[in-house]
């Protein structure tokens, strides 16, 4: 295969001679040649089902078969703000909490966690000293890195970002606690905590403890808990999200976490149900202003949703379907990029059990760069610093594969051409920076 | 039939001796005992579809048959956020207006009207001073009596009210354009133009071009047009809307109107598509806002709806059948209230050729005491006042009837039942009226 080199004859690129490196620049601009020659049309950007995916939910196109819902009230008519019990108590189970505790929304659980934001900047929380618009400045702890719409949301109404750096457990908790526990600006947090986006991170029930129970300064900080992989698992080793709810309560702090999930990857990305999981003081808070936005969400489809799963082992089962379609794409993405890069020292990237991404470091500085020659070869990647505030990455170092849209050969033609881009933007830097060093001696004398 | 008086020998109960007026009291009295005896539970106080009008839409149940819009877009995955084309053709065209200028959204128009408020609330609109959160003072022309969830959701962000009195022609535009031209805090104004709730006006071409055309002296001044009632016609005199946005346009502000619809009362009340229609800048400014608050909305939904209907003719022909539901009902509540109340000087009401609503103008100070009689007898009424500012109507006049949702013969029962309670409310009235006459003679003296 073009591009390829023997693994066991590898080196790293950066203990090549230049003339060794120029070689196998020569062999990457020849390997991505034939990529581009190949014309492909690829789009990894965003992390969406495949058709395939979508088809397991397609029994709801005929759903539901009636028109009431268990407490005897029509579905189709207005009201319900909180959404139908029986749904409620699906994702209740799942999320670890009582039904009442549960509201069952749209389609979208961006658009709860943008109405809780909004409602924050405009009202407040009880115990807020003023709305959060009123406030000199909000703060909000991001680890980094993180999923590009929520840091969007927030820089949309002018929050300052605070980032932490994400483990493979979580974020740095110590971090968070020192940023939360003196200033009360930091408002919130953001998390995904479980398979994050897109690091693949699970939540230890560790940090997910020192969360709930740090010191804040400001009374009204909530973590965003945004659980939207709960049961997106590849693997039989099933991540058990962290019941941060029930944590928060026990160390004081009930009204600390809002949850959020939804079907989005589980039925339909579009046309799914949204939950806000919260303390019953949330979930009134919640209630008592989307009433003034709402007479009550879609019940029909939350009834469709609910003959769908029929129970809480349905979702469970359910997503068996998701993980035999999704589990073979990850693979053929580890493969690739162990296929094309393994022993060169010009990428890391992550294995994970669930989720919908794979994040790759590359060299520093290089990370746009691929981007870009992956576009120009027709393979269209979320944008290099996606996963940052304000679309900056401070390294210009990682980037984010989403590889559950395309089919499996594309995911395989896609991955290898990425490796090519990554391995000849690699060669490229260390050759410039070879040259730099030639043509500025005395810079590189004074820093051996 | 207890209650009723003959027609031909009726006088005005003003006119009444206080004799005459004890029987008419006695009379009365016995009659609400009759209706209290009967044990009714009947709930007219929302503007829902009845069963048998939702029932027209079940065909919904079993569509969309396809998974991908015109555009060949996968309508069960992420994206679109301003809708299928397919649904924004047929709602452009009902709506007098390019596709292009149509978003079609979730399943409430008051989600997007409150989606429109907050973006102003936040952010303000281009040509904003400032974000209207950051002024002094907002305040909003609210003509009365008028739909009590635009009033709640102006009174729950701390937006004052201006009334002006509702016409047979919309609102009265004199006053309106008097309150706008000099002062910039009144930022903007609600309207229902077609069949408005409560009082069924239709908003005339030269009112709509006076709204259109008025100088404001607020940059940034929106008419909030909750065209929510455009083709609920309940005779063969089928009211057109006024085309709001060209006539803006027309007058240099095109960025006046933001025009809202659903299918709410179309097909189901709780699971339609809701509209927004503007002007090309308005979309790009809504959709500019809300890509941080969703990904796009359920376009399954939109499909299945666009399928149902097929075309404009589609909802206009699916249209006769709810007014073949709701016309003997809206007949049966001229019917009662004529037969109970007529000659007795003690009430006025509509009578709405489309919309959801009757108006009721009881005798100024009785409205409460006839919802409390009428409620105790098990006929629950929308709350006095309901159609005014912070539910306060200064005359205590105004009854709002919304027979819509019960069966035909529970609109009779309930409908005889409400004007025993308005005439029995209006001789108690008038009988303590008698009293405090007679017992200050001094003051009644000084008055004649």
């Amino acid at each position: 295969m073009a591009g390829v080199t023997e693994q066991t004859t590898r080196v790293p690129l950066a203990d090549l001679s230049p003339a060794e490196l120029e070689v196998f620049l020569d062999r990457q601009r020849a390997a991505y040649q034939s990529l581009l020659d190949r014309g492909l049309r690829l789009d990894l950007t965003r992390g969406k089902p495949s058709e395939a995916q979508l088809d397991l939910a397609d029994r709801l196109l005929t759903l539901p078969t009636t028109r009431t819902d268990a407490d005897g009230v029509d579905v189709r008519n207005y009201g319900g703000l909180a959404g139908i019990r029986q749904i409620r108590e699906i994702f209740g189970e799942l999320l670890q909490v009582a039904p009442e505790q549960v509201v069952a929304g749209g389609n979208s659980s961006l658009t709860m966690m943008h109405d809780c934001l909004t409602q924050l900047l405009l009202h407040g929380a009880p115990g807020s000293p003023r709305p959060w618009v009123r406030e000199e400045r909000v703060r909000f702890v991001c680890p980094v890195p993180g999923y590009d719409r929520h840091f969007a949301m927030l820089a949309h109404h002018g929050i300052e970002m605070v980032t932490v750096p994400m483990r493979e457990d979580g974020p740095d908790a110590g971090v968070v606690a020192a940023l939360v526990r003196d200033d009360p600006s930091v408002k919130g947090m953001w998390i995904v905590p479980t398979y994050a986006n897109p690091v693949g991170a699970v939540c230890s029930q560790e940090v997910a403890a020192a969360l709930a129970s740090m010191p804040a300064a400001a009374p009204d900080f909530r973590i965003f808990w945004d659980n939207a992989y709960a049961f997106h698992h590849l693997t039989e080793q099933e991540a058990k999200s962290a019941d941060i709810l029930t944590l928060a309560a026990v160390a004081g702090h009930p009204d600390r976490p809002l949850v959020f999930a939804s079907t989005s990857k589980i039925t339909y990305a579009g046309a799914g149900v949204a939950f806000l999981a919260a303390s019953a003081d949330n979930v009134a808070w919640y209630l008592s202003h989307q009433q003034f936005a709402s007479i009550g969400p879609d019940k029909v489809n939350q009834l469709r949703h609910a003959e769908f799963f029929g129970s809480a082992q349905g979702v469970r089962e359910h997503m068996a379907g998701h993980r035999a379609i999704l589990a073979p794409k990850f693979a053929a993405v580890q493969a690739a990029l162990s296929a094309e890069l393994d022993g060169l020292g010009v990428a890391t990237w992550t294995k994970p059990t669930g989720g919908y991404f794979v994040s790759v470091d590359v060299l520093d500085g290089t990370a746009s760069r691929v981007v870009a020659l992956a576009k120009a070869a027709g393979i269209v990647l979320t944008p290099a610093g996606a996963a940052f505030p304000h679309g900056h990455d401070p390294h210009d170092r990682n980037i984010r594969l989403a590889p559950s849209f395309p089919v499996l050969d594309d995911v395989q033609t896609a991955m290898t051409g990425v490796a090519t881009c990554i391995a000849l933007a690699a060669a490229e830097h260390l050759q410039a920076r070879h040259q730099t060093e030639r043509s500025t001696p005395e810079d590189a004398s004074l820093e051996s």
